[in-house]
């Protein structure tokens, strides 16, 4: 098979956990020993989140007083340099020599005129408490949000639009590489770059040429765009809760085990978190009538049997 | 032809601008101008180098006092994804949407008893007064030394071995895609990881398995190994500087116009500058008996007529 596994960035670097390298390294580790055995069985495409990584670089580069801030398109560039890295070291690590396993920059277009550059929804960076939240939102200028049990910055999440480089990531499967591609939710791009009041837009240039926009995509529906243009046979998601719940948060919550595109897109879901998820989901299987699964990021192996997790699919979905 | 062209770090940023993106990116685009007629001819592999940049991220690490600072390695995956970002972009913008530029973040395996661990000289980040520098040196355990007209933060750069991922780059080269990679020289990864009390080393771990190093690899030398693995016609060595000139910094310094590997060996070069490019040259020309040019950022497209810059080939040779 093949098979697309979209891997959270909050996962690989757990909002509770001191954003250090070291944990990151453990948790991306614990991750490459699943990925690792599927790859024995399956043409494999990886894909993975950025959202606490791109946010500590941001506030990394304004701690530094020498240089303004690189733009979150540059940043996002740089975490993709950097998970893929770790990600790639660890899985070769476990797998035989011959196997080529390629690490891609990717950049994704998005339309500059998206109303996600108004309407900011993509948490990035470390939790906060509402205080330090609100005092930090007033001193930098950022909108923060409520996420699990703390507050966060988000930034605009634009649609994805297209994969640029799709040409290299089929040729490099067609010789069984394991690709690691669009980590991130891949680099903002746009055609016309915009400005707008509360996210500013990078830098202009030629007219009619791709430039970087300040936002964050949101990986899953950046996978979800991706595993449809592979025709990948199943899309699994994995992040840090074991599947797609109703009542999230309420004493009321279940897990779905099981269930169609057309009677997911009948709940709703929170934004910047399951929100993407499911609408990567739910579109992946509509275009392809693939298999989608979404949970946990210790149980791939087994959401890929169908054992753990929300299998989206179009047949024999169980009622909700 | 398949030439590769490896681009200074310090051309891409030089050392007396402030090393801001946008600096960055006019550099970038103005290199890309050359770059770009030179692929519609050819078959292109492009390197670059990273010293300023993984430097400005290694301060920026520094300044934030909430995770400490990630090791080298990190961060120089993280100037790959960005510095190869901004060129795949630009060279895109001046190409035909046909042609195919991949960016790929590369690992470069080095020995970790490599001596340079004991005794760093690749200049890394900006440049600092001579008494900036000492100050800085003794607050954060650096070592310093002089480049240029000031002094830089200096880190280990062990020798190159082997460039991993080698197969991937045949394979897209194979479809005339455009390949960035080795940036930086590539992330130093080794076998066996040590500790040295200037440097220290990483994240330890699976026995004989890769681990990141705390160093720079010269991305001449990596170019170099590189360049000969792939065969390649030209090795272009494209930097801040118009030739390899002998008494560099006297009143009797003089460009080379051309020499062969043999007579150049004959020449002391400062180390971590001119002296990684002119060995890369030389030991590239000797294995493949095939043509190597250094030159300015600038002149790109004469020195591959061999109208600009020093040309070291085996024959045809000027007497220095």
């Amino acid at each position: 098979m093949k098979i697309l596994i979209a891997l959270g960035g909050n996962a690989l670097l757990r909002r509770d956990q001191v954003l250090s390298a070291e944990n990151q390294i453990e948790n991306i580790r614990s991750a490459a020993a699943q990925l690792a055995r599927i790859a024995l069985a399956h043409t494999l495409v990886i894909t993975h989140g950025n959202g606490p990584q791109v946010g500590l670089l941001s506030l990394q580069a304004a701690a530094y007083h020498g240089v303004a801030p690189y733009p979150l398109d540059v940043l996002g560039a740089q975490t993709e340099g950097m998970i893929g890295y770790l990600l790639e070291q660890e899985l070769a690590n476990l797998l035989p020599v011959s196997r080529t396993i390629t690490t891609l920059v990717t950049r994704v277009e998005v339309d500059a005129h998206d109303p996600a550059f108004k309407h900011p929804t993509k948490p990035i960076g470390p939790m906060y408490t509402r205080a330090q939240a609100q005092l930090l939102a007033k001193e930098n200028g950022w909108r923060v949000a409520p996420d699990g049990a703390g507050f966060r910055r988000v930034v605009a999440s634009p649609q994805p639009l297209k994969v640029i480089g799709l040409q290299a990531i089929k040729w490099l499967l067609e010789h069984d590489a394991i690709v690691i591609a669009a980590g991130g939710g891949g680099i903002p791009v746009a055609r016309n770059a915009v400005t707008t009041a509360s996210t500013g837009v990078v830098h202009g240039g030629v007219h009619s040429a791709l430039h970087g926009v300040e936002a964050v995509i949101d990986k899953d529906l950046c996978s979800g765009l991706l595993a449809t243009a592979l025709d990948v046979d199943c899309l699994i998601i994995a992040t840090d809760v074991a599947a797609v719940f109703t009542d999230w948060g309420l004493p009321t919550q279940q897990a779905i085990d099981h269930v169609t595109p057309q009677v997911l897109a009948s709940i709703r879901f929170p934004e910047g978190s399951m929100g993407p998820k499911v609408a990567a989901a739910r579109k992946f299987v509509l275009a392809t009538k693939k298999r989608a699964v979404i949970g946990s990021l210790n149980e791939i192996e087994n959401m890929l049997l169908g054992k753990a997790g929300t299998t989206i699919s179009m047949e024999g979905a169980t009622a909700v």
